[in-house]
């Protein structure tokens, strides 16, 4: 069997989301596992410089314009919500407190419950309720939880991860759900 | 016939490059004849509070790898040049200061000769060179190419360029040749 699929994605990230509601037929195809890892831009963007799109002049409006046209292209439910984006440690840390086997579901029920029924996942509350609405209760405050979630952040800004979402194949990077045609030529043959 | 395809693009842009080798003919497949723009990436900067891909913590190298595997995506021939980027205002003149119907050729000539032979389009001597080899002997010192150079980018600005390339169907904005699929499918049918 071959590796699996590293995925990294923020919660906050429209094209993370895309590419979450698509990796999982796109790796099978390929007869590759995924493994889901969430990550925190606002970390991120402290070793980077970067800041969420909307806070880009120029870049901001086409990227409000683009994620729409995207969902559409793709085929994909998509609603900008407000506020975007959210900080999304609670969320990342209820996935982290998630057994493996859960935690795609959960992943994809978070990413639903903000991009397509307009969910303020930033909120504690709210991401317990859609946890528990897949019968988990994970307890956020948990320090070693905590840690868990620190540490695979710091992780994947030590695998070069600066944007969502990241996906790792065999060591080969592809940053954006519009490098799915590079990826899948090279999950296909390397070239 | 319908309206052109306005085509933004910097000439220290490997995207742009690529994008300006396959633009002529994805263009004439859909009926749309093409309007080269080349702007300038420091202006836009200045503007955007951006900076060159390989000033950026982890990005950079992550997108001159991503420079090297487009290339070999795309087919096309491709070498990182040094320095990179360069400042590209003579290119600009250059280009401006030529008839319409040689600044495709030109633009692609000073595209091949930094990307492909690792010339440095940065220097006035270049240029010139680059644009005698194609029977053009542009003043770049004159004053009123400069202003009609000058107005050029800051009308791209003014359409809210922002990176390279970014094309322009009937006021709809595609950023990247990584939004070619995007743009093949809206020349087809906006959707």
């Amino acid at each position: 069997m071959a590796t699996p699929i590293d995925f990294y994605f923020a919660f906050a990230s429209p094209y993370g989301y895309f590419a979450a509601e698509k990796i999982e037929v796109f790796a099978a195809k390929h007869g590759r596992a995924v493994t889901w890892r969430p990550t925190l831009l606002g970390a991120v963007f402290k070793v980077t410089g970067g800041k969420p799109l909307p806070e880009w002049p120029l870049k901001g409006d086409y990227s409000k314009h683009d994620m729409q046209r995207s969902a559409r292209f793709h085929g994909l439910p998509f609603k900008l919500p407000t506020p975007f984006p959210v900080g999304t440690v609670s969320a990342c840390r209820a996935f982290y407190a998630t057994p493996k086997d859960k935690q795609p579901a959960l992943a994809k029920a978070l990413y639903r419950a903000y991009f397509v029924d307009g969910l303020n996942i930033g909120e504690i509350d709210t991401v317990l309720k859609i946890a528990g609405s897949l019968g988990l209760k994970p307890d956020l405050a948990d320090s070693s939880l905590k840690e868990k979630t620190k540490s695979e952040v710091e992780a994947s800004i030590a695998r070069g991860v600066f944007g969502s979402p990241y996906i790792v194949v065999d060591n080969e990077p592809f940053w954006g759900i519009d490098r799915f045609d590079q990826l899948e030529r090279w999950l296909a043959k390397p070239f």
